[in-house]
């Protein structure tokens, strides 16, 4: 006999959260409002907003929510473009910004404990006094929480030679509805006793519990970096670029690439320094130690023998005016439409320029433009669309655009995100087998059997 | 209704068999008598060994087997440590070496696509024709086939840089009992759509379903390495020495560590450059381009200055020099005793020294001597302890000795094992929570509801 899911609180309701959660848990509507909504724009239904402090207040919640059946949707920094934090039934709210203390960060075991709330900017600049490193870097990372990285898998810039947020998860802690408390993992590097079910919780949209620590493997920091900006007279020219620089056996940190439209949108909103002639770029990063940095920089740039123009960056100071163009691209997109609508699309690395190429066309048939940037060393595209949604007929062919992007996207055998995950936005049985979809939505009941957790998201 | 297991097979399950599979299945007891043990020496009972050809032929045994409740026993090459492919309960032996097919590695995606049952070296040297490299590197795999490796989620030598097994799987295509296939993940290195069930099949021992197929990431081949062999008065010293290197934001691709044991017994069975007053030794290997190489080893040598001696090979022929004698320590070994019990067990890397100085006290305290050695970069200690199965006192000592180092690992915060898994050796759950065990366990009984798969085999 399944029991329904309320939609409004009780008196009762609000009465246990108050004396359970105290100045935690919080009913005013101007104070929800924040909470309805994420950076996708789409909102939902705010019943309370609760900001655990510690473990045990998440689980008291979860063993609450789940015997009265109340939705319960997770938070970091609600920074999901995909609508990964928008409560999609009317429910509880979750931030988890209350636990955001960094436990410990180990010189000796190249390990931090921390909890999820913990801002991923300043962890890595925790990190970096003490000589380490913790590579994972999504671009919005000065906003994120780690909790949220983890939750969606983050990728970022430095994946091509570092990997996603997965390769540094060693453990966690995880409330389960119902209450539960799973300790996984910890603090060795290597560790193969048991089924690893942190790895697969990483990446799995808040569907299977709330994490309330994580354990995180460190590298040393490395000494120094340089960045290289690379103009071509076109897309083709500088993906094969990229190409050959792989086939010399050079693993950059980061390769970014920028389509036709975007130099065009970045020439017509601010001072370029690239002649004329250029019109699709790239933007490498490298890092070592101070003394091989010169010598990988030549090395790379012989292979960048097709470039039309160049420019180095050596060092933080020198690099950021070079990344400054690429940060840059989102903001000078609005020159096409006051609206968006965003792709994050992955495909086998060696189907980028074909794949961006399709796109283009298939955007230039519904009288659109496509701006295609993003990780190219990772066959992960940026592949966004302007408009004004005030416009019924642009807002219709920009959508078509989008849904048939999609389509594009599985023929070359890719997946419909690569960063931000399915959330609510996204249409999932469109790429997920049958079968595959079935399985995972069993292991999802079995953690969470009375489906309290973010309803309609993820898979 | 439980429908109990076979443990016999009756004339119509020979005849479906025959039928089925032709020459594939074997009932000889000579040809089975290899697959009822693997490397553990640890021995079943094998009613029959099919090799299937293609994912059909799984697929046909699986369905078979789940109604019929057969057992099943899926293996690689059979070099487990810790009994992982040993008939722990009569039933069919599964080789996957007959799937052993490279299907395609490319240059353009940087992915592989292979059968399970290719050798890992083989797979290897085929990367590094087409300048690629799959860096998954266990100790074993000259002999080791790929599917063994993930299905063990193997480390290996070079985790320290490049990580595990589990890193460079994009995704598989598994068979499950009953039959089903699922495909997971694919060619592309980020992809966030859905729950990531492959990396969690990564180490599963078996116990979920037979793998038929992979995808692996690969990255651009190094064009250059080094080594040095590094001699300490003491493993104190060494493994001070090594945190002076890692302090200095050095990531060396290897960091093998030898106690004062090893050198013993190095000595008595051999030549040795070292001096007398070397009684521990470290072996980094580092690797980048040819123009770096030598900077990077004067950088290193530099982080060094505790060394009383050292020896530096530059390129594959003068480095395999050094590492022969990291690989002479298995056969030297025996000086101490005909047979072997060994640990693969793993701390927190900052306190392997105080670990291995607990796990030698233990031993000495049983009358017994720890060899210890093995990859410091990650704090997995192989563990070995050499005695006379003939002399039952010798026997009591030395398995007491094994049964305490497990119990000092977990004081530790470490795990039993690092790379060889639970197998059918290892007591797992003195390190497992009940709940996390319990869960894994549910898991596994949704992928296996019948239970035929690799019984008391993993968690």
């Amino acid at each position: 006999m399944t029991q329904t899911h309320i939609t409004a609180l009780s008196e009762s309701h609000i009465e246990y959260l108050k004396r359970t959660f105290g100045d935690a848990v919080t009913f005013e509507p101007e104070k929800l409002r924040v909470y309805a909504s994420d950076a996708s724009l789409k909102t939902g239904t705010v019943l309370a907003m609760v900001r655990p402090t510690c473990t045990s207040q998440v689980q008291t919640l979860m063993r609450w929510a789940d015997e009265e059946r109340v939705y319960i949707h997770p938070r970091g920094r609600g920074t999901s473009l995909s609508g990964g934090c928008v409560p999609t039934r009317p429910g509880i709210v979750v931030s988890m910004t209350g636990m955001d203390r960094i436990l410990d960060i180990s010189n000796e075991d190249f390990v931090a404990e921390i909890e999820p709330g913990v801002n991923t900017a300043q962890f890595q600049a925790e990190c970096a006094k003490r000589g380490l490193f913790y590579p994972p870097d999504p671009a919005s990372g000065k906003a994120t929480t780690v909790g949220g990285n983890v939750m969606t898998c983050a990728g970022g810039l430095r994946a091509v030679k570092y990997g996603v947020t997965r390769d540094y998860v060693l453990g966690m802690e995880i409330v389960l509805p119902g209450g539960k408390l799973l300790k996984l993992g910890g603090r060795t590097h290597k560790d193969v006793i048991g089924l690893d079910l942190s790895r697969m919780i990483v990446g799995s949209e808040g569907t299977l519990g709330i994490v309330t620590k994580l354990y995180l493997k460190l590298l040393p920091k490395p000494e120094a970096s340089a960045s290289v900006l690379v103009g071509y007279p076109s897309l083709d020219a500088a993906l094969s670029s990229m190409g050959k620089v792989f086939a010399a056996g050079i693993l950059p940190c980061a390769v970014e690439f920028m389509n036709e439209t975007v130099l065009e949108i970045l020439t017509k909103t601010g001072e370029c320094p690239w002649p004329d002639t250029v019109h699709s770029l790239l933007l490498f990063q490298i890092d070592g130690s101070r003394e091989t940095i010169p010598l990988e920089n030549a090395r790379l740039a012989r292979q960048l023998d097709d470039a039309l123009w160049t420019m180095e960056g050596v060092g933080a100071e020198e690099e950021n005016k070079l990344w400054a163009f690429r940060r840059r691209v989102s903001a000078a997109s609005y020159v096409l439409g006051p609206d968006r609508i965003g792709g994050d699309m992955a495909v086998p690395r060696g189907s980028l320029l074909k794949a961006v190429r399709r796109f283009e066309e298939i955007a230039r048939n519904n009288g659109k433009r496509l701006i295609g940037f993003g990780h190219a060393g990772d066959g992960n595209i940026h592949a966004n669309l302007h408009y004004d949604a005030s416009d019924p007929d642009d807002t219709e062919r920009t959508l078509k655009t989008h849904h048939e992007l999609d389509e594009a996207v599985l023929e070359f055998g890719g997946s419909l995100s690569g960063e931000h995950g399915g959330g609510c936005l996204k249409d999932v049985g469109r790429q997920l087998g049958k079968e595959e979809h079935a399985m995972m939505r069993q292991v999802r009941e079995l953690f969470d059997p009375n489906g309290i957790l973010n309803p309609a998201k993820g898979y």
